[in-house]
């Protein structure tokens, strides 16, 4: 079965999204306040709110719904996520980083607000996360505030995002073998994407056969977002991205286009997006379609 | 009674503090590993093994040995507070930021590993505290790993460590009033001093009286720390701080000095002492003795 012509045809993915997602910004304006000190409130905002495709929130919450999890747990790690996922943007376009003055069709944080105050609200944006993950009052059990500020620790820090990050600082001007490309694309990228699946795998008592399957799909689809992401720098101008297009290659950097080519790269997204569709099916849970739809989005979208 | 002489004779701060050091170092040599990819585990150990006071280490035993708290959870907390205040100096250092390049009498993380690798290793090392805080397995109760990584969250971000450095940088070249400049500091080095205090409380459970006790005593004792700090930028030298002497004023930054001048800086020092002792001897605990040792060091220290 062709995977990208497999999805429930009754699923109204952008319907599904549009509802959540009306909550993730609601809540989002709430926890990421204006009045921090001295502007750095106005820089997180910046940074968070109004712009982004929302994919780790949408993530954690369809695996929170496939696992009947605690909804309030979900709320608060979809938000978690993205925070994690905003203040790695704000860190990665700064002068010493990628040096990129614009995200999402606006200018940079750092070009809008300086570089200290980046720095600052990138940091803040991460303890934010951490700080909405362990609410004080029994919203969200002790043990699942405990279990998600584990993953998400562990997705964004030396074994997850920032050590991917270090691979790809590192890896400028250099080729890599595929396998490692796909460690350097499993940790930047990949760990926060998975983590997102697994943060709403916590949020209920999946089975041991539904969690391993939960990991497997959001490794699947992690890497999936990965190649896609390669091609579409080749093949998609900086309008439709909302970021500069062309830059991996302008900084050399090794991506799934330069080392498979760009018909080795589209049939290895869909071979990805084929193992998370598979993996959802061994899951034994009773719905896993908008699971199923947001990896399909993921392979197929065009920014 | 003069705080400068109330301290329990039979009280040896200089063993009890060497006795939890040897652990801290420890436990920070397990879990700041070097295998980090890409060199990154390399920064993130300089950034933290050996060297500084570690005093917030110290304040969260000293806490958590006052309520006689879970140890495994207060050597976790430990490391956790002295893993986001490493990570704060080595984003501080940076050139957008203070620009400094001596720290504890070594070359900065970014002189010595560049710019993009300390911005990373800070980035990983502030995903690690809170990695640290909420391990798997029972040592720590979930009550306890979430409260922990609470506390945490709040005094690193943007109403703690965060924001005060956002302050900080706003307030460059402006006059504060004592207000204002008690704000910045209260934010900026009290937030994580006091959440240091107030993670070994979390660690065990004390009464509501004892709770409020030991926030009096964190509160004092963390802006005190502060007007000592301002004290020792104007009259110790670098070789005696291990980092760069006179930069507040080279810097024209306002300080407790710039504001009150050097004598009536010491005296209120010397009050917020008191203050410290005060709480300690309302607060109904058996033993304080550490806590008690380490305020007087705090504010009697020469660097």
């Amino acid at each position: 079965m062709d995977a990208r012509v497999s999805a429930d045809a009754g699923f109204d993915l952008r319907a599904w999204s549009a509802q959540r997602l009306a909550l993730v910004e609601k809540c989002l304006e709430g926890w990421v306040v204006a009045d921090a000190p001295a502007g750095l409130g106005e820089a997180m905002r910046y940074a968070v709110l109004d712009g982004g495709k929302r994919l780790r929130p949408l993530l954690v919450l369809a695996a929170s719904e496939a696992v009947r999890g605690n909804e309030h747990a979900a709320m608060r790690a979809a938000c978690a996520a993205e925070l994690i996922h905003a203040y790695s943007l704000v860190h990665d376009d700064m002068p010493c980083m990628d040096n990129d003055i614009l995200r999402r069709g606006k200018p940079t944080v750092h070009v809008k607000f300086g570089q200290a105050q980046a720095l600052l609200a990138g940091d803040a944006l991460q303890a934010l996360a951490f700080e909405i993950l362990a609410p004080e009052g029994d919203s969200v059990p002790a043990a699942t505030q405990a279990a998600l500020c584990r993953l998400l620790a562990r997705a964004a820090g030396h074994e997850g995002m920032a050590g991917g990050q270090a691979i790809d600082l590192a890896s400028v001007g250099h080729a890599l073998t595929e396998e490692q490309l796909r460690r350097m694309h499993k940790l930047k990228t990949g760990a926060l994407l998975q983590g997102s699946v697994m943060m709403g795998a916590a949020c209920g008592a999946p089975s041991a056969q539904a969690h391993e399957a939960l990991a497997r799909y959001g490794a699947a689809m992690g890497l999936a977002f990965q190649v896609v992401d390669d091609i579409l720098d080749v093949t998609a101008d900086s309008a439709t991205l909302g970021k500069t297009a062309g830059k991996d290659a302008a900084q050399d950097k090794p991506t799934y286009v330069s080392l498979l080519g760009l018909e080795r790269s589209r049939a290895h997204a869909q071979e990805l997006l084929a193992l998370a569709v598979d993996a959802l099916a061994a899951s034994g849970l009773p719905d896993t379609r908008a699971l199923h739809a947001l990896a399909m989005m993921v392979v197929n979208r065009d920014n």
